[in-house]
């Protein structure tokens, strides 16, 4: 095999490929070949352009850290990981709305008590989030793990400068025996991705905005249940209808509801103005995620 | 624009990024998304296996380094870069053949004169490289830069084990107004591209062998003519037919001839076998160039 042009070189390297001895490793390397090939023939990248593309890479790689994750965002930024999340969740059984998972979660977070303030100093207006986890039949889950995870009154994570103020917005509750959750902690805002690297280059190539409107994420996992990844957004954004990476459905939408200083939810007495926001999740049992692999 | 599906979230994202203001890279977003997409949807992902491309994109980026460019390899096995080269370099006017780049050029290589030894030292058979730099009529280049650059006798680049030896195999020449280049250095071997980071695992993966027949790589420049990028293979290699990033073609293989001790070439007495490699380029006018862009 030897002296390839435009058309024939395709055929090569699918040759070569079609050895391998997983047949799933197989059909995703031929599919990758296939459309890198037909992305490529209908582009005609300049040998110049073509080095960019490399450049453009190595950047997102290097952007990567422990605290930051750019090859999600671009995924995340060009509708690969909604498309996957579309691919993966939607039975439409009366299941919660999933949505993507983002660059922001860090593994293993810190375990808070229900009704607890999470906000770990942060300025802002106190919001109380709580909430229920059931099933499909509105059955309440004991015992269920929600990990938790929002910015703050800025639109910044608490990865986003760590040395300022370490982990904040961030939690994992456990429901009570009636499924219930619930925390405190600030009011997110809306806030642009992360753009100061290759990403936020291609967004404003593109002409496109970084926002995405206010939301706490979610993250749920019940026995014998399917995990749920998604988020709450804030009723009334101004970015619903143009998020970044394409995440808002209509079923997720909630009031971050304000509040006159005085008596919350919890029982407990407020000195100034707050929020409010919940939400009740429901999961599809685990034997239909086990199925559709 | 919310509640996308596997199949409205395309269309959303091509509106998206209908915005960009350059044409090129609105043309190139368009493709990128629809290619991407077309291939998620025919894979089919789990989150998981999504996971594993993004992770396996961040190891290729952190492979990164000045002396190892682990994307270009990446885009050489999956025989991305003889695309893109094909694309680009096929006039069929009697030009040199050009072919992959590959990971290992370093910008700026020292000069040397015609007849220099480049080897730094190396062990191995000694070989004299030499050839004519001309352009489609025959006609003699003077003054083309001829950089060249080589694997050693185990089949390792110098910046592969940098730190030991310093840059070796590797020159930049300029032909004399006969249009001639000349140097002394040793016979390179066949070799593995590299395939201790996440390339050699998808070659593994997919039951491929890492090597590529020995070569000897030019770029060469000249005033007003189009830049070549090229190999000259080792008649006879056993990885001709079967080269890891499918870059060979009959017309720039010639024989690496061995001789017993004696008068070489250029006049020098050699009392140890040597051998002996040459090669007459010729080169586009850049005007083609500049046309096909």
């Amino acid at each position: 095999m030897r002296n390839f042009d435009e058309n024939t070189i395709t055929d090569a390297v699918l040759e070569r490929v079609s050895g391998a001895g997983d047949p799933r490793i197989k059909m995703i390397s031929e599919a990758l070949v296939r459309h890198l090939h037909a992305f490529l023939r209908e582009t005609r990248p300049s040998q110049a352009e073509w080095e960019q593309g490399i450049a453009f890479l190595t950047r997102t790689g290097h952007m990567c850290d422990d605290k930051r994750q750019e090859f999600i965002l671009l995924s995340d930024a060009l509708g690969a990981s909604m498309l996957v999340d579309a691919i993966n969740n939607s039975a439409g059984l009366g299941e919660t709305d999933s949505t993507v998972l983002g660059p922001f979660y860090v593994e293993g977070p810190a375990e808070f008590e229900n009704g607890a303030d999470i906000s770990n100093g942060m300025d802002g207006m106190p919001i109380y989030v709580s909430g229920m986890v059931a099933d499909l039949e509105g059955k309440p889950l004991a015992g269920a793990l929600v990990d938790v995870w929002h910015a703050d009154d800025h639109g910044y994570y608490d990865v986003q400068n760590f040395e300022e103020r370490g982990l904040a917005g961030r939690a994992r509750l456990r429901t009570d025996r009636q499924g219930r959750f619930s925390f405190w902690s600030i009011r997110p805002a809306s806030y642009p991705i992360p753009h100061d690297g290759p990403v936020g280059d291609m967004l404003k190539a593109q002409g496109r905005h970084p926002y995405r409107p206010a939301h706490v994420h979610f993250m749920i996992e019940a026995e014998g249940k399917q995990k749920l990844v998604t988020h709450v957004f804030a009723a009334g954004d101004q970015y619903l209808d143009s998020d970044a990476v394409f995440g808002v459905k209509d079923s997720i939408i909630r009031p971050f509801d304000e509040h006159a200083p005085g008596l919350a939810p919890d029982g407990s007495k407020r000195d100034a103005p707050y929020a409010t926001l919940t939400y009740d999740f429901r999961l599809l049992p685990a034997v239909r995620a086990a199925c559709a692999d």
